[in-house]
């Protein structure tokens, strides 16, 4: 069998190459178009959508991943789900809420001192400098259990949970000020502000209210303030989303609501059900906030009252300050959105047919002549609707959300019962164009089509519901997000895209360019603080301390094996493993987790993580790396020993291996011949312009790294052969081979890389 | 305002219409090439994996999510993801861990007494009949804590876990015997097969085991049962992978595994590695087993142990009854792969470079003669290598596991080193093609690969890393499946598709038509079950039951109210809320929540869910439907008020809202020209071939259903009217016009899908 090693050995020369000129096809286009039914317009779509291998997308979409607590992250045109991020369910792949620092995030969002374990994610939003993305946070909601989470987008992690102190359910959030200063989040489900705080029904009008809240955004931290935060107190109308302005409109912020009717459902007392007494009113109520007013109030420490240790700027003293006005708007509206010049606000009214285009300008008219129509049944004074309006355009049944387009003054308005959607002008308030998509479509959203500067090309359309879209996968169905060429004075659909987890509300993209995520952290770096880990261990620093009944390891891993290689236990004993991920090479994740102990970590390149259990059961618990690493990734392992209390070593001492002089001897000559190899390879490498490829130039660097752990085992495996203890001998000697057939397996992709992007041979 | 709703009405009627005839684009398919730089044969790829709009996949892939510990669903040649099923972590979207029914399933799953809240999946099965995928079943193993899952290929659903009775870690499951009568699933890191019981690693050799578990499978009640089941036990050398032998071997089963070593590693006492002393040897060994007869010597209630309860064929016994052999294998395989004609056994020693062909019949000519070379250290009879072989192929570095091609003889393999696809023969022992993958491909599969009817046509490349791929999204990187077409003699490079959640490890595809999952359940199933809700309530029969500290609903959900909207309980009580969902239509899921409760249910339509809390706090806290399911969605709510301990109602009522008989007479008008356009689409419907289209027919069958429920609601606004009482009057009659639109809603949905799918005029 040793026979076979050696024919081995020349097929590392011969890796990629050969077999490079594979003849692409026996079919042509046309032969494929026939076979699969495709027309013209779909091969368009096709062509316009397709993303070759190695290619990237132009941009990237971070969607609400509703129910599953989750934010979703994929490419546009691809559409090709790259990421989700572990939000508020805890997630293993990613250790999240399974090691103790991201335990620590989920604990911000523990409520009445529980932990939560899921969340209702509507609406992400990217941080804003001048209105635009830039790519540096996104910020999320969670309507079951008011909160919002902070994402930083260096390593696509969630860093911070925080609760609203007085909502019991919040829809509306995330929304962000022009520069990040704020992030908004309003109520939905009006209840008492102060918690855990009961009051009957009967007590609707005067003892529930709704409410908007503005976290304030610490930049250079990345992280919310919540002493520094506040909130407005509001009527218990239902508020629901909302938009700050922006440009002239800079400063004001904008909310709507409906079941202004304040109405009490009862189905089963026989009333009328809240979906009967919430719609039956024409209009609900834009709130129009100050909020750069309310607060420098707040900073200045007056104007508020605390509730649950949170400051709230009560109505009285809103309406005083001249903070909050109301405008009527069409029944039952979703999005509410400001233009990207800021001068207009657009809202769909989802149970009438117009969306509604408010002037900005007018708004501070009438509030400036005090020109109201009238004041709510709290005092806020209401601007009249033909004070406010600027234009109101026939769409269609159900319009719900706009997004804007590069071009000026187009705007596309997703109609949830007609299933379309309109592109149209609000300037001018026409409607441009009409598609039709599958089906009953909620929010949609264009590139940057939020901020001030949309980068228009395609619009992607959140559809509710899937029906027959796709194959079949039981009763519970994927949602379909449509990809929509807008480049075009017509609209085009390009593709259809499943959404296996989780239902997304709202989405919002990015171009591409703007994110600069790191593949790699400084090593010992605790990623959920962004600072250095205080348990990191080094490479040859590993230790286990015992002290009374804790077991504390500061471990590392490295391609493939995880020292130590065995952690000894007393039943009972709270065990605490800090381990260290020493790669520095992209992609170069381990994972660990100790058999049936129920946790699980995520180490990448440089990251220190913490899992921490009790060792309440005796027996024999393997541990090992969960992420696929390297060739010897199943044999990184080792054990987690519990022995009985009082246990006595028998003094037993582990088996030897039954090794020769000739098998040591046979393994040195494979190490001498692989390296010949690895030389050949290295020749290639450094016969063409590699320094032009940073991809190549990063995997040689990491080839190099791993031959060089290899350093100081010759003599090590020399010195173990003098004594002729040939088991030691043949085994370090194997190990240098190990490091070999790592540096030799990235040897192989750099060179495929090179061969495959055109490297070119350069003169010596 | 109320004008605007007027003119709404049209817009029904237009729906669809007008824009249908959109042009499709303002740019040529050059163009789009040139601009987006795509090759000709990037089209050609890309018009071989689009699935336009409605189309569907031809077959379904099923992946293990590695350490998500869940399922996912995704088709093939789109390879977009349709479904995560969550398996061994709880997930919210589907409710799975949030609803009692499936807590039930998880709590199956629960190790030494505790519940384990994630899995490691590796090996997905599909359900067997004569050897073929029969897409009844899946099942999937969790390799950190060992179990066993089924999933009902139905619904998609996950019904039952098992929990391995002697393992402490399995890597190789699960492989489904050729009737799917059993289920196997192998150790990995060996350890004493006692649970809980501490063994010295200095005892490696003598009380140490591996072991290969046969689950047996009921097909009928589509559970394994646990009595019935059994194990081998086995040698401390690390079993890996299996496959049950098919047609000629049926009746025997291999499992393969490395370190036969029995290294113990000690990095940090001075000891090489892991890696280094399990790779050491030239060969590791094959264990070949006849299950058949060990499964009736077991039926027949002898030749086993009982070891933590579980019945174990203890090697003396196997050795003596001819149940179990060893035959070597190339360094550190990991597949191993039975041929489609089950007359050889195809596996890949990933530290060699050949892949190696085992004739079942020499192996069974050996051992019919006893011509056996050896036996290993526990008395296992070792067949010589050269006595089982029929060919050894050199292959390129890092073979790894093997799939089948639709042609005969045909086999592809995965290089893990080399990065790359090797076709070959395996009857004559020939390299066919290679193909280069990114990076570093660890399983492989093809089309019903590893079945007795393998459909050839596209080969799944899983790669382990994907480096430079893709749009960078951080430290953690996904995934990389690339798909190939090996329709034609060379293998052409079609698709890159990012895994955003988890690493696969190895996944099975099916032909989609094998599939007939429902779409909706019988009103009332518990779907973990498949049996009748014993808690379901009808329409008309929700109900709240008070006993003691025991709150109990018994809810129904519909589109779109809770019954019931009020749920009133004390401090400290107990609320039981089981809530049946009444609807038949497609799709449409109710999701359910109670705000900060912790719980959530996801009710597909028929399903009955049960959620449990204790109301530990005071206060008012809204509940809510989850899911999008109609523009009313929003007002699909209730109030759970948990009131203080001996609360005393202050006899307040509820506030009355402020309509008069002029709101009536509108509504009432509103709901008249509502039905005109109702009744005109209608029209059109049935003007054309509807009933040849299934899905128009299911909309128009939903849309009478919703307009059903308006029954007797005109007669109950009329009484309301008689009395005067224009609350309830408007409200009823409002909430006829909820149900017209959602009527509206559905058949302008039948229209649109009409239209766009030719639908033709049929004479009257």
């Amino acid at each position: 069998m040793r026979g076979m090693i050696k024919r081995t050995v020349p097929l590392l020369l011969a890796a990629g190459m050969g077999l490079a000129a594979t003849a692409w096809s026996a079919e042509s286009l046309q032969d494929v178009m026939k076979r699969r039914s495709l027309s013209q317009q779909d091969l368009l779509a096709a062509a316009k959508t397709y993303v070759p291998t190695g290619k990237r997308d132009e941009f990237l979409a971070f969607s609400s991943g509703g129910q599953s607590g989750q934010v979703i992250v994929y490419g546009i045109p691809s559409m090709r789900i790259l990421k989700y991020i572990g939000v508020f369910t805890p997630e293993p792949w990613q250790g999240y809420g399974f090691d103790e620092e991201s335990k620590k995030v989920l604990a911000g969002g523990r409520i009445d001192g529980k932990d939560i374990s899921w969340g209702d994610t509507h609406h992400p939003g990217f941080s804003e400098t001048n209105g635009e993305a830039d790519g540096q946070y996104l910020f999320i909601n969670d309507k079951a259990n008011p909160r919002i989470a902070v994402l930083d987008l260096r390593d696509f992690e969630t860093k911070q949970i925080v609760v609203n102190p007085i909502f019991k359910s919040e829809h509306g959030g995330a929304f962000v000020t022009p520069n990040s200063e704020y992030i908004m989040q309003a109520a939905q489900y009006p209840a008492p502000l102060e918690n855990r705080k009961y009051e009957p029904l009967s007590s609707m009008n005067e003892k529930y209210r709704g409410g908007i809240t503005f976290w304030k955004f610490d930049r250079k931290e990345g992280r919310i303030k919540e002493k520094e935060s506040f909130s407005f107190e509001a009527p218990p109308y239902w508020q629901d989303l909302s938009d700050p302005g922006k440009g002239p409109s800079d400063g004001w912020a904008f909310t709507n609501s409906f079941c202004s009717e304040r109405y009490v459902g009862g189905i089963e007392d026989g009333r009328p059900p809240y979906e009967a007494g919430c719609s039956a009113k024409d209009t609900d109520y834009l709130h129009v906030m100050n909020w750069k007013k309310a607060a420098e109030m707040v900073k200045a420490g007056k104007g508020f009252k605390l509730i649950n240790g949170h400051k709230v700027i009560m109505m009285e003293t809103a309406i005083k300050e001249g903070l909050l006005y109301l405008i009527p708007e069409p029944k039952s509206p979703h999005g509410v959105d400001v233009t990207p010049d800021g001068k207009f606000i657009v809202i769909g009214g989802k149970l009438d047919s117009h969306a509604s285009v408010y002037s900005f300008e007018k708004i501070m008219a009438a509030i400036k002549a005090g020109k109201f129509e009238s004041k709510d049944a709290y005092g806020i004074p209401v601007i009249a609707l033909k004070d406010a309006i600027h234009v109101q355009v026939q769409l269609g049944l159900g319009p719900l959300h706009s997004q804007f387009d590069s071009k000026p003054c187009v705007v596309y308005t997703s109609l949830y019962v007609d299933s379309q959607v309109a592109k149209w002008d609000y300037c001018e308030g026409k409607v441009l164009d009409k598609i039709s998509v599958h089906y009953n479509i909620g929010h949609l959203m264009t590139m940057e089509g939020d901020t001030s500067k949309p980068a228009g090309k395609y619009l992607v359309a959140l559809n509710k519901l899937s029906i027959d879209r796709f194959n079949p996968v039981g009763p519970l169905h994927p949602q379909n997000h449509q990809l929509i060429d807008i480049s075009n004075s017509k609209m085009q659909l390009l593709y259809d895209m499943p959404f296996p987890l989780g239902e997304p509300h709202y989405t919002v993209a990015i171009d591409a360019k703007k994110l600069k995520p790191g593949v790699r952290y400084k090593v010992g770096t605790d990623s959920r603080t962004d600072k250095p880990h205080p348990s990191a261990a080094k490479a040859g620093e590993e230790r286990i301390v015992k002290k009374g009944n804790k077991v504390e390891v500061f471990g590392t891993l490295i391609r493939s094996h995880i020292t130590p290689e065995k952690i000894d236990a007393e039943v009972g004993d709270e065990v605490t493993i800090h381990l260290t991920n020493l790669e520095r090479a992209q992609d170069e994740t381990h994972g660990f987790t100790v058999s049936t102990y129920n946790v699980h970590a995520s180490v990448e390149p440089g990251k220190t993580v913490t899992v921490k259990f009790k060792a309440d059961k005796e027996g024999v618990y393997p541990y090992y790396c969960t992420e696929f690493c390297s060739a010897l990734h199943l044999e990184m392992m080792g054990y987690l020993l519990v022995k009985p209390k009082g246990w006595k070593d028998t003094g037993k001492t582990l088996a030897k291996g039954s090794y020769t002089e000739a098998d040591y001897k046979a393994t040195v000559k494979k190490v001498v011949d692989t390296q010949a190899i690895i030389d050949s390879v290295v020749a290639y490498i450094t016969s063409v312009n590699y320094k032009d490829f940073p991809d190549a130039v990063a995997m040689v660097e990491d080839a190099f790294d791993q031959l060089g752990h290899s350093k100081g085992l010759k003599e090590k495996h020399e010195g173990f052969a003098a004594k002729k203890d040939w088991e030691n001998a043949n085994l370090w000697a194997e190990q240098i081979w190990q490091y070999q057939v790592k540096c030799a397996d990235l040897g192989i992709r750099a060179k495929t890389h090179l061969e495959q992007n055109g490297a070119k041979k350069v003169a010596k």
